[in-house]
């Protein structure tokens, strides 16, 4: 398929390597900042654009990676100047009505994306959506073609896969996040948590993670459990200690 | 080394199997019940005891893997039939004089264990603490024998310890396990959070996780936030809501 690619973030940067590889062409790179258009568009072989009216070849599809908050008036600027091709957003948030053209979708890869970690996209689950069914299949094929978990799912479904990733991906790391800094703060190194992260993580990928439960709180181990909060009042940062009665009191109900 | 192990749950599993694969000997496991003594007696060619008065066979080191409320008593009762031996506890939260003999140490190995997986102890960071500096010696020799991280820290770090773990293993455990519910509870099946999971944990293995925190808190994403914080509003559990602002909260300060 010909794509043009709208944003260079870090979702953009690890699609668009993976679309490119898969086969397809992107003539187009654009990004507000011609900067960032010009380190993609490099990767891929594109021309890097940070104006509308310098695409000049029409695809089969636009596909629109930037931020939430201005998918609206991107996906209105394409609009304008290709009415008839079929424009996707690719956030978990935002309602594919945003998009305003007659043919539209949305292409959700659902990961955690930064320009310093290519990703495979084999194995990352792709939701796609789209008003018109023919473009719905279109973007089924295109999805497959880069992973092997493609869901056509619609907003609500979509909102609530954002909602628990946010619980899986942003809670999880900042969980880590606390710890790290509680061992710098006495000065012992964030390395010797490494096998235990990564133990329990092996275990959610083989049991639910209620049923693999550990530590003081679904133990009700109140002695220990009142002896990490002492240690947490008196640490600087006095939400720690509000997160770990909250949590205790969660793994408990 | 000669040890006789004094409990057969999780870590004692764990524990014992890392310890014969090292060439180490265990006469004895004891269990307060005869079942559990006998399920791991025989994954380590052990004699399984109910009674410390059945344990003929003195030890050059007791290990006591028990529920931290019951080492105190425990401790007093093999301390009575064999006042020379080294014992050791391998809890994270509690301090080495709860051990009342001469001879005593900590022996913690840093990992969530269970019955159903043998984990291998290489990569598992163990924590050793003894009164006595030749002690000391000998638990470091063994702690080397299973494992390539082997760590002397004293009670106070490793209750920071324990505490970072309760963060990075439990806590991140349950942040997956509320986002399994609010999948299920949608009908949706939680493996397709695996691979953002999955590549969450790998980025951890190698920056620091403030590094590299994404979502809508860090982005400062009110619309997002509200959005997800409306939803939570209307799911049976009220205290995930609760959670998604304070996680927020702490994620931006």
């Amino acid at each position: 398929m010909v794509i043009n690619l709208i944003g260079a973030g870090n979702l953009a940067t690890s699609l668009a390597v993976a679309l490119i590889r898969a086969g397809h062409k992107i003539p187009f790179v654009f990004s507000r900042t011609m900067s960032s258009a010009k380190d993609l568009a490099e990767k891929v072989d594109a021309r890097p654009v940070c104006k509308f009216d310098d695409i000049d070849v029409n695809a089969d599809l636009f596909i629109i990676a930037v931020k939430d908050d201005i998918i609206r008036n991107v996906a209105c600027d394409i609009c304008e100047r290709f009415p008839q091709s079929l424009l996707v957003h690719t956030a978990g948030a935002v309602e594919m009505d945003i998009i305003s053209s007659k043919r539209k979708g949305v292409f959700y890869p659902m990961q955690t994306f930064s320009k310093r970690r290519i990703v495979d996209f084999l194995e990352i689950p792709i939701f796609v959506d789209s008003n018109m069914s023919e473009d719905l299949d279109v973007l089924k094929t295109l999805a497959k073609s880069i992973s092997n978990k493609v869901v056509s799912c619609d907003d609500q479904q979509r909102k609530i896969l954002h909602l628990a990733a946010v619980f899986c991906c942003n809670f999880t790391n900042h969980c880590a996040a606390i710890a790290y800094d509680i061992l710098r703060n006495h000065s012992m190194e964030f390395d010797v948590m490494l096998p235990l992260i990564n133990e329990t993580i092996k275990k959610i990928n083989k049991y639910p993670p209620k049923m693999i439960q550990t530590g003081p709180a679904v133990r009700h181990d109140n002695n220990v459990m009142n002896t990490h909060i002492g240690m947490l009042n008196n640490m600087e940062k006095k939400l720690w200690a509000d997160i770990y009665k909250l949590m205790s009191k969660s793994i408990q109900s």
